[in-house]
């Protein structure tokens, strides 16, 4: 069979991108110049314990590589990210509560094992954040804080087009910052956390605590839209907190953009105007970020695994180099 | 008259450093090796103004130029740092109360006018946390946090031998996250501030407002030690606002290592000890960090001023890459 017209060595070319969640995996095929050419999802089933995951992971990762090669692609390396406490360095998965229950899992060397091909492994939201900074809302901004708000909240700081990991990568852990003392118990232990009032699942649960029925941080949303005053009141509350948190991530981070992603941020500019106006009556004589709404969705995770793996592909021919330098520098 | 014997042209070569602070200038002759040949002080004198205050700094280097050739040394770069909102891409002080005002000062260009030399200017707590990081307590970790505690408090936060200074050059100000929301008010015009409970100037204030007569920080810790119960209330305070603050900072940045320098360090384990347990005991999932004491002492930020010079000297005689190394990159 003739190769296809304009196809040449480089292009066949791709990476195999996996985005391990606590319920689903998506995954895909991604070109060195970041076009999905195949995607995938899969269950994750969590809860059959950690090494039924990891096989899983793996099985994903070796069926990817195989459908490549049916469709007259070349592999050349693998990227994966994950919730949890993730040793970049080493590629191992010091712990991850919501995937089973990992505990030191050598999930690069595992990988490269089954498929051989470089690896890399990455946290989940810092590998969402690498994206987003670098692929969408934050292109062209040189210091980003991307905090998606879902279950949980977490933060990837991103400067110059690296993700700063912190000593024990540990960075990022907004969620975790006590902005509400005494406040209410958080899953951590702490009390007050940001992640206890201001994640989606906290909106939903204080709203429902409040009128005695279930309801998710969307229907508070839309009913605070609507008039309701506990859900209003419940939604001041939460941009509060919000406000707050980024009050203190500004004292520290200083970021130039704040990019907001995760399930909260699907309420838009419902959320973000009074976000920007409750930080900017905080503001003291810190410089306000310009805070935007993620751009990538939930495709973040899988096209920042794919940035990942580009970082240690082996190419057949040298690709423009222009495509690989932000990510070339270590997480 | 001969050359002395060993002496090489590399090693004549010297940088001039200058760290302006809000009564005094600390200033050095520093070799590439980070040997300093000479040594000044002089006044600033604020309350002159900023004009005054400008011309005494662009002196005080003219005269450290002309005392290097005076003494058959060979000046090549300065760097300069200084309290307040610097603008280390353009080397403009872009506003500095403490040294008289200053508001979009193009420091570095004047200094360059002056004496003919590349000159660098660096924020005093970001260039001394340099410093520490590179030459004293932190030499040999990769993320460091480097915070001062004397009137104000600020950090810097240090990763791979590079200054994060955020994206309007405002990072690291720990000193104003609210630390206990509603507390007492703050120079910056919050409530709460880590700043208004624990800067040596606050643990006087507060403790000279429960007894009624003028204590500073020093005196706190001695009456502390010497079983004084306001003093010691008030020392458990301090280091209980220090613990909330030091969680925050590992939550966010997740250091490998906390540096604690200023005055307040002066009381070394009297601080330590009892900063690292109630550190311990808030520390939910984090990592500790190792918590120690600074090393430079006041010599921290001319130092820095001097490693800042190194990065922009042009030497007639390569040196040896490694003493430069770390510094290469743009903070």
């Amino acid at each position: 069979m003739p190769e296809p017209i304009g196809r040449t060595d480089v292009e066949a070319q791709v990476v195999i991108a996996v985005d391990v969640g606590g319920t689903g995996i998506k995954c895909a095929l991604v070109t060195p110049d970041h076009q999905v050419v195949h995607s995938e999802r899969h269950t994750t089933g969590a809860e059959r314990g950690a090494d039924a995951v990891v096989e899983t992971i793996l099985s994903v990762v070796e069926g990817l590589a195989a459908k490549a090669v049916a469709d007259d692609l070349v592999p050349v390396a693998v990227g994966i990210c994950i919730p949890g406490v993730v040793d970049e360095a080493e590629g191992v998965i010091r712990y991850a509560a919501n995937t089973g229950g990992m505990r030191n899992v050598p999930l690069r060397d595992l990988a490269t094992a089954r498929v051989g091909l470089p690896v890399r492994v990455g946290h989940d939201v810092r590998t969402g954040g690498l994206a987003e900074a670098t692929l969408g809302a934050g292109a062209g901004y040189d210091q980003v804080l991307f905090i998606p708000i879902g279950t949980g909240i977490a933060a990837a700081h991103i400067v110059g087009g690296k993700v700063l990991a912190g000593g024990h990568w540990g960075a990022g852990e907004i969620g975790h910052i006590i902005v509400r003392p005494g406040g209410p118990v958080c899953g951590c232990g702490q009390r007050g956390c940001l992640e206890a009032i201001a994640s989606a699942s906290a909106v939903g649960r204080r709203y429902s605590e409040r009128v005695g029925v279930t309801a998710s941080a969307r229907e508070v949303a839309s009913q605070a839209a609507a008039g309701d005053p506990v859900a209003a009141e419940v939604w001041a509350e939460t941009v509060d907190a919000l406000a707050d948190a980024l009050l203190t991530a500004q004292a520290l981070y200083d970021p130039s953009q704040v990019i907001i992603g995760g399930g909260l941020a699907e309420a838009g500019e419902q959320l973000l105007t009074p976000l920007r106006q409750a930080l900017r009556d905080r503001i003291a004589f810190f410089t306000e970020p310009e805070i935007v709404r993620a751009r990538l969705g939930d495709e973040a995770g899988c096209l920042g695994a794919a940035l990942l793996a580009l970082t240690v592909a082996e190419f057949d021919h040298p690709t423009d180099p222009a495509v690989l330098t932000p990510l070339e520098a270590e997480l």
